[in-house]
């Protein structure tokens, strides 16, 4: 249902605008993909004229970079919610981690996928969510590993984490398979590896 | 430099044709993207009419599907040439796994990622694919494992793969961390997990 203009020009003091553009900007990218996100329509929906919403993003890569930021700054709170010192912490971040990206498919991959990944880097809320991993490693040199041992560890749990989030987003692995016991299965084995016997 | 449209008519064999329709559509693939891929580009750059070459893919979809079923293929016999058998085998055919991925990128992407899956799910030679891990399951349920474990520890090394794959290509990971020995060292994470102490 298409709002008439003079119903559309409303009024929002200057963060709420943002905040509302890019909500609307999330909602759009969820429901019909990067290739739709269109500032105009982001206008339309949140009832602003164009050049107002241009006023706090001039192109896309501004919206994309503002979305990236939002859930990398969500993902990293996540990740630290679910972490607690702990050995099963870091199991329960994994699973934060995939159940963030299967709740947020587009999102996800934006903020690490292909085309928006320089926006991705240049986030200041990514390096928050970097620091995650550096505080990992931290962890991992402080317990006599070396530098290179301690940044494969962080490298093998991340690829493991992305790789399993994309098979499920994508729908590679059936989603009858795909349920949080089984996630918390699968990333289980990070911890002790695939031994040649059974326990 | 495009042919005068009288040079570009060429004589093919039936097959010969389909073959080099295919290898063309793979160059372009990775040369400018899947967006970019067209019939018309092809069937100009391989140097027949637009009709002939849609005699052999009616649309899109069907190149794809081509070439998805090429790509699963190779990798396929990638895997059997690297595994022989014993542990060091599942750790040379995960090195195999991501080197085909990072030579392969767009093809890769278009195999396992999005848009394409459907095409992916429906090749013959994806299915071949599929029965490494179905034989990788086999071996460790005559093992001892339960067709649960046997199956979390498949797609466990599938994620890792498709993960460290992913990174790489998208240049989530430095290049320069990206080099044959690292890989081989966050694969090799996948046998014994991250244990708490150094060895």
């Amino acid at each position: 249902m298409k709002k008439p203009e003079n119903q559309a020009q409303k009024t929002y003091h200057h963060g709420n605008l943002r905040d509302a553009l890019l909500q609307t900007a999330r909602a759009l990218l969820e429901e019909r993909g990067p290739s739709f996100l269109s500032l105009r329509e982001i206008a339309r929906r949140v009832g602003v004229s164009a050049p107002a919403a241009y006023h706090h993003f001039p192109n896309l890569e501004a919206i994309a970079l503002g979305l990236a930021e939002q859930g990398a700054s969500e993902l990293s709170a996540a990740l630290s919610a679910a972490a607690n010192g702990d050995k099963t912490g870091e199991l329960a971040s994994g699973e934060a981690y995939v159940n963030f990206a299967i709740q947020n498919p587009a999102l996800y991959r934006l903020m690490f996928g292909e085309g928006l990944s320089q926006s991705s880097r240049a986030s200041g809320a990514t390096a928050k969510l970097r620091q995650y991993f550096l505080k990992f490693m931290d962890e991992k040199t402080a317990a006599g590993f070396s530098l290179d041992a301690a940044k494969n560890q962080a490298l093998f749990l991340w690829s493991l984490t992305h790789g399993l989030s994309l098979l499920m987003i994508d729908q590679q692995i059936n989603p009858e398979d795909g349920t949080t016991n089984q996630i918390h299965e699968i990333l289980k084995l990070a911890g002790h590896g695939i031994s040649p016997d059974p326990d």
